[in-house]
């Protein structure tokens, strides 16, 4: 029997796994009736944004379909009409497994914070299970739909339609939720805390459930559909790298045409090993007992790393004959570890970074930002240093084919580590009911443990979901070298050469694109809080919310002002993301589409890292402070670090994610148009 | 006769001229007593500074001397001994003109204020005839030292060693003083204004001259050395080039080698033509009667610019016997115009985007420090698509030579901008001085609307000076190109390709330097007025400043601290932009170098614009609610931009202008080690 047997298995294998937790979710108790009350605004929220996000969605999807049927009648372009197809389903999929991600998050938060009245580890396992949904749906549908594409069309380039659908729909869901999440966050706080001088999660709030409805907008599904698109794409990567045998012969003592063949189900394989042993490692919390939360998640990912690591090097060598592509996927493995571990220590608040920025609230906010921002450069090091060796390591063994493993390596546990980052928001969500039901201290404490770990986890997860976009942005140009190669033929050739004036502006252009969309995401934030600030301040007055407790805000109209704004505000930076490379390609050729592809990466990648750890420090800055230190809550310490973690938060939560997208999705648009470009050229 | 006799007799014109300018200056009146005892504490100061930052700079010559003649007596290394020679006469010329402009900016700044008594033109003019001195020494002496030092060693690669001297200078004046102008500023602006509750300039305040003499210290040194970088590199790069006729043999007609000899001068001739071009431009402003200020300078540039341009044409067609220089030429003008005009709109208080930052300050500091990050952000999109057309433009005309002679052209008038560069400085201490020692109403108002005008071109001047930066690093990496290509010869070959992973860290790297970098010195920046902190605290109390005005402060203890801190801090950045690209060479090859430089250059140059943009804006929308704008001084709107304009500080005027060094350092470091490199890979 074929190995690659195990590829449908994994798939299907998560997605019953995931079934049975989503189950296994749904049945534990709500809580009474206010805790279900405020659960189930959450969820209407949250599926007011998904349904008015796949109105626009559908546009867009329409739109590109036509547009790529078009482009692959033009004679010459030999684009194939497969890749419309492939796009379809990709965006479906992703559609898919972020839709009951979000379900499943937004059911379980009631219900983790009863679980937490029997113990802790009841509701650790509760929020836990619900992220694992979504991280299994995540991996089961993309194993899946990569399987299918290949078996219909029998041809990896159609897979870059795949990938095309699935970085769709993370743009909508990391730029559009990014806007939500912050303009909703900023604009409770903002009348709320500030203005009214009324508690964080005040019922009273208008704007309180778009909140929440935010942290699921921006954490599970933003998250979810960003490692989507990386998970696909590097495997897709390694299946055309397998495919065009040249860029992988140097690996092995086959010939290139047995070479391609096992190595095209290799990745495939991999992430398959992956889920299992991504589903052991997620056992260990769902089933655990202990006290210790931190400590379970650390070691859920702990034995789903060595797992991968050990079947990993067996599959490698019963598949590929050699060791070699294990070595580049154990760098790519270590290499997310290692910018993980990096990013706890610039955001830590028991780390020296973090403790400086606070320290730094003796002069005065200025020298917060200044501290902060100084810390986030900084912070670029160890993971451009990281990704660099993994790559290097990685060609060394493999070529081009070792570069797209290691970020196959580095993903393939995503089922375990994707549930970690969704359990967040959960967590918050928990501790918002807790407080807005009036649970009580002991019940909001136990919350606020699993919050707290929460945080923690949450900004490991965005160091790792900018590792993985980093290095499988590389293996994508070094798929996009072969792949333009292989369509110019003998006739002409590609020189992708720095004396090339127009690689060069590619590069210099490239770099600029993240500024320039950083810029775009921010003031989309500013202008979109902006919109929410005057909804709070109209529905206080005319309400009069604070003047008795019988006047009831109305959530639902905060809910749909941070949805209208979200899609509004979201439209200019995507199309900067997919028009940028087909422009740019058609100006200054595939020479300038390489450089444009590669500056790019190297600027995004930089800021991506430079704003999430700069805002994940100013947050944890302000919470040391909070904790007591320098003066403690109200002191002007205090309002210091407030204004560093107001900075911060379109920074971490918005900006910087959208960042890892811009990257993937210039890279895959630059990929499907790439024919087209050739011909023009 | 020869038209390059035309060289040395411009290169002689220059210093006489400077010379005439001097003694001009140096006849005016210097005012009262008070008047000539604090511009005589400015000048003790500053010339204290030089004179500390010598004995430094003494034995880095020495060690940098001493590793050249190492690496030079290496076998196989290749590198010649004349280099080291090179590197020291580099370093004398590039201080000698720092030293003469900082002693008559210093100077000037008493007459210019006793001067306006006459009228507000008198003033004008001795302020600008002593940036015009400095601007001649820095054109006359650049200009000589490449001649005499082409003619000893008749090898142009030998220039490389000139370049790292005037490297090295820059690297000192600019971040040293960088460091040195900020620590003083802040340090005064800390205690003085917020503390103490007493005005700008107020003589009790002990660390004011240190601030006046910053004002020298960065933007007349500083600037000074770091044009001077560019434009003896600039120069060199295409004399170079020029040499390797191969890279501009596509522009003519002739053979390579009658192409060469021509093509080799040609460089000198267009810099010796814009020298008398930049002096005609100076006259207008020195010997004008005019009232306003703003139309005298501009007249000044538009005329020289003017000439350049007619001059340039009929030149390029006697030298070279074509047109296609010239163009090449014309695109770098027009560049250094267009961006100077870029970041007078995304600075200018009178524009759309210092409005918004002003009017963001409605909902506090955190929006302020948001909108001004997104200015500079944006403000990135026009600089890098002038350079990057340019380049294109050049390239077309007259390859890798006229990508360098578009430098070359952008350059060619600055004895006329460095003009207008360093008189902001003296119009900023006369303005001091008059307040100080107070001059009453009349003359304050001359004097502030002198040093109005000087803030105006201060942001444009520093938008040519990152402009002609990223230009000429851009020549010097094609430059860097030719080189190896030569030194490998027939055997080797230099494959600069993407597809080459080392060459993608070397990017990946390059571009992750100017963000460490960068948060070095903003570190350095904090630190050292810190220390500028402490001691003017100590001095309030100590001596008891504020209770009578018998006791006086200790002006010279300031100036200390500001000196030691900022050759204190300096030391690790500067090591980093030495040593990174010898160590990265080394390890990653020469096409890993390559990607090192592409890498710094783009990043650096977005990094540079950004950081200029926001500090400029931050500091004008201040200066825009100063004004009377929504609130005015004292409101909350004025606050929360104060403290913008504190975040602001360091990025403008450190760390921003310090990047310019950053990568053409980097650049001239590695052509100058390239022989070494390539031997030991």
């Amino acid at each position: 029997m074929d190995i690659s047997i195990i590829v449908p298995i994994g798939g299907i294998v998560a997605l019953l796994f995931a079934t049975y937790l989503f189950f296994n979710v749904k049945k534990q108790s709500q809580g009474n009736e206010k805790m279900r009350n405020l659960s189930n605004a959450i969820r209407e929220g949250a599926m007011a944004f998904l349904k008015s996000e796949y109105k626009v969605l559908f546009v867009f999807v329409i739109v590109v379909t036509t547009l790529l049927f078009i482009a692959s009648s033009i004679p010459g372009s030999e684009m194939d009409q497969g890749l419309a197809i492939a796009f379809i389903i990709g965006a479906i999929f992703s559609a898919v497994s972020g839709n009951i991600g979000m379900r499943v998050a937004t059911m379980a938060n009631s219900r983790t914070a009863e679980g937490t009245k029997k113990n802790l580890s009841k509701g650790l396992s509760i929020a836990f299970s619900s992220g694992a949904v979504m991280g299994m749906c995540v991996v089961g549908l993309g194993i899946l739909g990569v399987l299918i594409i290949y078996i219909i069309f029998n041809d990896p380039s159609i897979l870059f339609g795949f990938g095309f659908g699935a970085s769709s729909i993370a743009l909508f869901a990391r730029v559009g939720g990014g806007i939500y999440t912050k303009s909703a966050d900023v604009g409770a706080d903002l009348v709320g805390k500030l203005e009214a001088g009324i508690p964080e999660d005040d019922p009273r709030n208008p704007a309180v459930i778009a909140d929440q409805v935010g942290d699921n907008v921006g954490d599970v599904a933003g998250m979810g559909a960003d490692l989507f698109e990386s998970y696909v794409d590097s495997i897709i990567a390694t299946m055309v790298l397998a495919t065009i045998a040249a860029a992988g012969s140097s690996i092995t003592g086959f010939t290139p045409d047995e070479f391609s063949k096992n190595a095209i189900y290799f990745p495939l394989i991999i992430a398959s090993m992956g889920i299992f042993a991504s589903i052991i490692g997620t056992m260990i919390v769902v089933f655990g007992k202990g006290k210790n939360v931190y400590g379970a998640l650390r070691n859920s990912l702990f034995v789903a790393t060595g797992l991968t690591a050990v079947l990993g090097a067996i599959l490698t060598y019963y598949v590929i004959g050699r060791f070699e592509p294990f070595y580049a996927m154990l760098g790519g493995l270590i290499a997310g570890i290692v910018i993980g571990l990096s990013t706890e220590y610039y955001t830590s608040e028991k780390r020296k970074p973090v403790k400086l920025i606070a320290e730094s609230s003796r002069t005065g906010p200025a020298t917060v930002i200044i501290q902060g921002l100084m810390t986030g450069m900084m912070s670029t090091i160890v993971p451009i240093i990281a990704v660099v060796i993994a790559m290097i390591f990685a060609h060394y063994f493999a070529g081009f084919y070792g570069v797209a493993i290691s970020a196959v390596g580095m993903l393939s546990i995503l089922g375990v580590s994707l549930a970690t980052d969704c359990y967040g928001p959960v967590a918050d969500n928990a501790q918002g009911i807790s407080e807005m039901a009036g649970m009580g201290s002991e019940i909001r404490e136990r919350t606020e443990q699993l919050d707290a770990v929460g945080n923690t986890t949450a900004a490991m997860g965005k160091g790792f979901a900018i590792g993985s976009a980093a290095i499988t942005s590389l293996a994508l140009i070094f798929t996009y070298i072969v792949t333009a190669e292989k369509i110019m033929g003998a006739g002409k050739t590609l020189d992708l050469s720095l004396s090339d004036p127009y690689l060069i502006s590619g590069i210099f252009i490239g770099a600029m694109l993240p500024f320039v969309f950083t810029a775009l995401t921010m003031g989309a934030v500013g202008r979109a809080a902006y919109a929410m600030v005057e909804e709070v301040r109209y529905q206080f007055k005319e309400f009069g919310l604070l003047k008795s407790d019988k006047n009831k805000p109305d959530y639902a109209r905060c809910v749909k002002i941070s949805t209208n704004q979200a899609l509004k505000e979201m439209i200019l930076p995507s199309l900067l993301a997919v028009i940028s490379p087909v422009v740019i390609g058609l100006i200054l050729g595939p020479e300038g589409l390489g450089g444009l592809l590669v500056g790019s990466i190297a600027s995004g990648f930089l800021l991506a890292v430079f704003l999430a750890n700069s805002g994940g420090a100013w947050d944890n800055a302000k919470k040391y402070i909070e904790s007591g230190n320098l003066g403690g809550k109200g002191s002007d310490s205090h309002k210091a670090t407030i204004i560093g973690d107001t900075v911060g938060d379109p920074f971490k939560d918005t900006a910087g994610p959208s960042l890892n997208i811009l990257i993937k999705l210039m890279s895959i648009v630059s990929l499907v148009f790439l024919p087209l470009i050739i011909a023009f050229n």
